[in-house]
């Protein structure tokens, strides 16, 4: 079997015991509250991970785009919600209904009439979630508008209203984990209010999802949630440890770099720069772009294939030494690498292929 | 043909006529001055680009990583340079040299030592470049330095000292375009001033090489410079604009995108997030995630797969519509897509594949 050191760096590493921890553990906690889990997928593209979310107890996959959801139908998975406001994609989305027990996301007039013109005129339903923002102020109606959007939704021919799904993704922006905490509990309470309304109006409103690995453990304790959908938690990343929703010891994936250059005492170049650690910040706040296993000294600034650290009083690089660098983002790092390598006792178990890396369309 | 009507977005587009014209320019400026032009093809990783600037006159390509010169080897390259201290990549080195004209970077005595080992067990001789640190503070050794290591390397068996090469990234944090020039400047002049103390020692310095899009008209000049390195001029970017390195209209590579949500007057977002576009900020001064061609309205933040536009006041977006996006820094966007199109007269003329993409190693 193949150790670290037989690896070409930068390498992606996945700690298998720690995603097999990270997945039981919010799949129990899921199970513990009656709720359905749907992992969004799109942390790490891999359909291998998928089937260890479902074997879990995932009720299915969650998605952003459709090109990559045909990744994981073509890869078996059969329930599959792609949430995002899905615009001008009706071919893909009718083959896929073909397949699969498909949802996907819908916030606007425009985008509702367009999928059920195209589901319509090909005698088809496509179930649909009515996006509602609670906060966050991406994409999304507002608690308010959400009625009148909700009502057309379900008087569309071609469509069927499924539920309602939010994601609160100014979470990563709290200052603590309070912050967090509140954010996540908001989502909930006015999602479920949303829902509420709908099913005041006679609409069947089924499931009540909310979304993000911060947010999770709070949403999912408000009573009328049905469905949550974490993605980052399989693997966790330096942002979630500053947030306070994981420890260090439950981050799973690493990336492995070799010290090139040790130009001066306080500055040591390893080979990995922002096309294997992405420019993305650490969060709530910025720190860096990687910290490293066993050293206080941080990754200061990225070129595409340079990571500089910043070397702290103390410590000391050598030209040719390995390090492991804990990553800002980790959704980002698996979609810019074509394999991770998944570890088991210091040994690479498999080579998974990140399956859906690249699919945005 | 296929229009851009016919593309699932997001997607790369490459105006051919405006890589044409951008490949001529650089091609005539380094002809004129009689320096050596070897394009960086970490900006667009793809053979046929590397193929059109060998056409111009390029004398051969410079890449950042090994991985990356082997799939240029595997296109029927002959002449490259990998301009990084590679450190731990004897094997492929060994395999590369077998196969094309190859020189690799150098800035530390055990880099230096490692590769020599390994080639001079080979009986063979590699080509190396040192690196010489002219302000950006990357990788690089000072230019007082520079005679220790070159000293060093010349004596080593299993090297040969080819010349002596620069980067001055830091051109891209100059407060505006005299900045740029004076960085430029600075940057040959520094680097000629290592190469005549090399050749007093007796060395023989064959090439000395400078880098960079912002720099390269200005290094050009410098009398003693023999080789220049520019990567981003095939394509440019916002931050080119921005520095006054480029028009607008000479920026080739724009994303097309679709407006899928409109959730207020002043908020539109697209499918293309950082997963599309990066998270690479603006230089040399942050300023939002894209401009979107014909609008004065830009991208101010970016999710994973979501651009939100703010919309200003008189402009006005709907859902469904598509809009053209360029981008902060064209190179890590190429190195997220599998294919761009290539455009012209409004039809694409062909879809290249990203060959080199993800080789980070």
């Amino acid at each position: 079997m193949t150790g670290l050191e037989d690896l070409d760096t930068p390498a992606v590493i996945v700690d298998l015991a720690v995603v097999e921890a990270n997945i039981a553990r919010m799949a129990d906690r899921a199970r513990a509250r009656s709720v359905r889990l749907r992992p969004h997928a799109k942390t790490h593209k891999i359909p291998e991970l998928g089937r260890l979310q479902l074997a879990a107890g995932a009720c299915g996959l969650s998605l952003a785009k459709p090109s990559e959801a045909r990744v994981f139908a073509d890869a078996g998975f059969d329930d599959l919600f792609v949430a995002y406001p899905v615009v001008g994609k009706e071919r893909l989305l009718l083959e896929l209904a073909d397949r699969v027990r498909l949802a996907v996301g819908v916030d606007s007039e425009p985008g509702a009439r367009a999928l059920a013109r195209a589901f319509h005129a090909a005698h088809r339903r496509l179930d649909v979630l009515l996006k509602v923002d609670v906060g966050f102020h991406r994409v999304g109606v507002t608690p308010q508008a959400a009625p009148a959007l909700a009502r057309l939704v379900a008087e569309l021919p071609g469509l069927r209203l499924r539920g309602v799904f939010t994601h609160a993704g100014h979470a990563y922006a709290a200052p603590d984990a309070a912050g967090v905490a509140a954010v996540g509990h908001d989502e909930a309470a006015i999602l479920c209010g949303v829902a509420a309304e709908l099913r005041g109006m006679g609409l069947g409103i089924e499931e009540v999802s909310v979304g993000s690995t911060p947010t999770a453990f709070h949403a999912l304790t408000v009573p009328g949630v049905t469905e949550c959908r974490p993605g980052n938690y399989v693997y966790h990343d330096a942002s979630q440890v500053a947030l306070g929703t994981c420890r260090l010891e439950d981050c799973a994936l690493t990336v492995l770099a070799t010290v090139v250059s040790v130009p001066a005492p306080d500055r040591a170049v390893v080979d990995a720069g922002s096309k294997t650690l992405s420019s993305d910040p650490l969060r709530p706040r910025p720190g860096g772009h990687g910290s490293l296993t066993g050293y206080r000294s941080r990754i200061a600034r990225l070129s595409e294939e340079h990571g500089v650290i910043e070397v702290c009083p103390g410590e000391r690089f050598e030209v040719g030494q390995r390090v492991r660098v804990l990553p800002n983002h980790a959704c980002v790092v698996s979609n810019l690498h074509d394999r991770v390598h998944a570890l088991r006792d210091g040994r690479v178990e498999a080579v998974w292929k990140v399956a859906a890396r690249g699919c945005v369309t």
